[in-house]
């Protein structure tokens, strides 16, 4: 019976997926006929794409014969040919990497958070109200102070850790260009570090919002990016991600002494991880070939198709929402006045639909409500009839 | 520039391995006609045995498909499909565990950092010397003070995490059922919690070895054993471990109040992890298949040939070693009173063969050595001659 780490004892308990869990099956078994129409998590429907397929299936034949199976990889941090990929997809939206800058990953989560194991306990840590609860509990487990932020009002306490989502989850907005710039500003001012999360960054449509928080001036100092293939190419199950750590950002020790975050990273990496499968990475490969990003574009698309069913939906109610066009979220104002836990229900009972009670996310979820367009085209379209026929009848 | 963790600042620079490939390619550099046998890296050669590399592709095949596609898993913990397997695999060494207590990871290197994140920073931590890097630099990131055991003198403080490695890495020796019944009185007789890495388990041939922690009494209530696919079915490049948290494991808190470990790694494991690629996954299932045993103990047969004619050569020589008969690594004095750095000079230029030098894994290896059975038949034969003809013509 060692002892536990006391700053367990601060996370709330987080009961979302399980209370919705329990109040679908409680409503199933009293209504067995039902069809129900689930627009609640956020994962993917989509297969993958047929380049990835074969990129996989084509890795795991070279690992069964021994002029071209694979062991550990030399570094930890993802086989050149991965990262010289993701290095040229960048440079697509201007965005220059070095290689050994880019490090693959298992996916966003693990990245987002882990990387709290570099910093000092004492750092303040700034997440945006509302958010993936990620940052949150991963912050408070490393006994960090949490304080929340509005998504367009920076703030950075001196030496502070800042979350950014953008597209955001849960709320579908994006920062432009303008908006991340006044972030990145505020970060470098008080010598705080900005952890951006753009695993919905394949989603933006509009020119003027930022695809990477390196495109903004001075983010290599302040920034490091996370991205992952999880919603750009329906790795959900696949599992492969990217962490950018530019060699200008540097932390402090309590002595005053510098040393560049990817110093810091490498060693965490190197003493903690051991690399992603040698046949996801050439999957992943894949998604940056040609013929891959065309199959994924047709995919995003598609979603992009169904999130504006959703959109439109909305606008003829007359129901403020936000995201939809650069993000697979759309997240709206419970109508009615209902709360976020109320209209859960109301939906589930009255439309046979399951969305995500905004409150999951934070307080200033409390009277929202996220729906996804990850559903089929037929299903979205279906949930938005039952939608409009129900609150059309009640108001 | 936020604070970084001041821990990092008590890591001890590793060279070894940037140490080794220096001297390598100066070496070859001075001698590039020289034909170079490789036996320090503790990694496997073979491939993955063709049950393996069939259930990967048909997974990838699956992927492809809407109505088998996978996104996110439920519990990030693993699929029941590969935990059922590991818990049959347990039983027939006679250990019962509970699905719900099998956690599936991408190797046992992560979970053996990330473990400690679930303890008090204050928690002492016993580790044997020589031992793998990983538990000693994982701990210091963590603030723990680390002290060095004897691999057979339990010692364990009051309330500490105990890392052991059996068959050990890189010593190649097993714990009887005796000699870790020890280890699990004193642990629980001190409140302390072991950390077992059963990683090299797959090797052990003597019938009085223990093959799981769990198979010694009052384990399930101080232990967690940590282990792996990468030596058991080459996986090194494939990526999949899992471990075991039995349910009657608890730790405290600094008020006393108890909680199950296996609740606090969930927390843990929820907030920072996604689960392991749903291809791995089905690959590591077909480890566990009856196809899949007899094709691996093909492979760990011919690993365990090489290390016979390892050992049978110091047995010729008249050098003491351990390891070997239960484990890929043999580990033994260096001859006529050289240093491990002296020795692997020794061995590079006068043989032309690569080991590890001992003082790599800590202060009693500083006059071992360690060679690794993962090499072809041929070159193991090869590098067994050259190193009787420069030892028989030195002495």
């Amino acid at each position: 019976m060692a002892k536990y780490n006391n700053n367990f004892q601060n996370l709330k308990k987080n009961y979302l997926f399980i209370e919705i869990s329990k109040r679908i099956s409680e409503f199933i078994t009293k209504n067995p006929d039902v069809s129900l129409i689930r627009m609640g998590i956020g994962d993917v429907t989509l297969p993958l794409v047929p380049a990835v397929v074969e990129a996989g299936k084509k890795a795991f034949d070279e690992m069964g014969v021994k002029s071209t199976f694979r062991g550990y990889e030399d570094s930890g941090r993802g086989y050149d040919f991965l990262r010289e990929a993701v290095g040229g997809y960048y440079k697509d939206f201007g965005v220059e990497l070095l290689t050994d800058e880019i490090f693959i990953s298992d996916g966003a989560k693990s990245d987002s958070g882990n990387i709290g194991d570099i910093f000092a306990s004492d750092c303040d840590v700034i997440v945006t109200d509302p958010a993936y609860p990620v940052y949150v509990d991963s912050s408070i487990m490393g006994g960090r102070k949490v304080t929340f932020a509005d998504f367009n009002t920076p703030i950075a306490p001196k030496d502070s850790i800042i979350y950014l989502c953008s597209p955001n989850n849960p709320t579908g907005e994006a920062y432009s260009h303008n908006e991340l710039k006044a972030w990145v500003d505020v970060a470098l001012a008080n010598n705080a570090v900005i952890v951006y999360d753009a695993a919905y960054e394949a989603f933006i449509s509009e020119t003027d919002k930022a695809r990477s928080i390196f495109q903004i001036k001075g983010a290599r100092k302040c920034a490091v990016e996370i991205c992952s293939l999880s919603k750009t190419a329906g790795f959900t199950g696949t599992r492969c991600g990217y962490t950018i750590v530019p060699n200008e950002l540097m932390l402090t020790s309590s002595d005053g002494s510098e040393i560049p975050l990817i110093q810091l990273w490498s060693r965490r990496q190197g003493s903690k991880f051991n690399g992603v499968s040698y046949p996801v990475q050439r999957a992943a490969e894949a998604v940056f070939s040609k013929e891959g990003q065309q199959q994924i574009k047709e995919s995003i698309g598609y979603y992009r198709k169904n999130a504006k069913i959703i959109m439109d939906t909305f606008i003829e109610l007359g129901i403020s929402f936000t995201g939809g066009v650069n993000s697979p979220y759309v997240w709206f104002d419970c109508p009615n006045n209902m709360d976020s836990w109320d209209f859960f229900d109301f939906m589930l009972t009255k439309a046979n639909v399951v969305g995500t009670p905004g409150v999951g996310f934070g307080e200033n979820g409390a009277n929202k409500f996220r729906l996804t367009a990850f559903n089929t085209y037929e299903n979205t379209v279906e949930a938005m009839a039952r939608l409009k026929k129900v609150l059309l009848n009640k108001s």
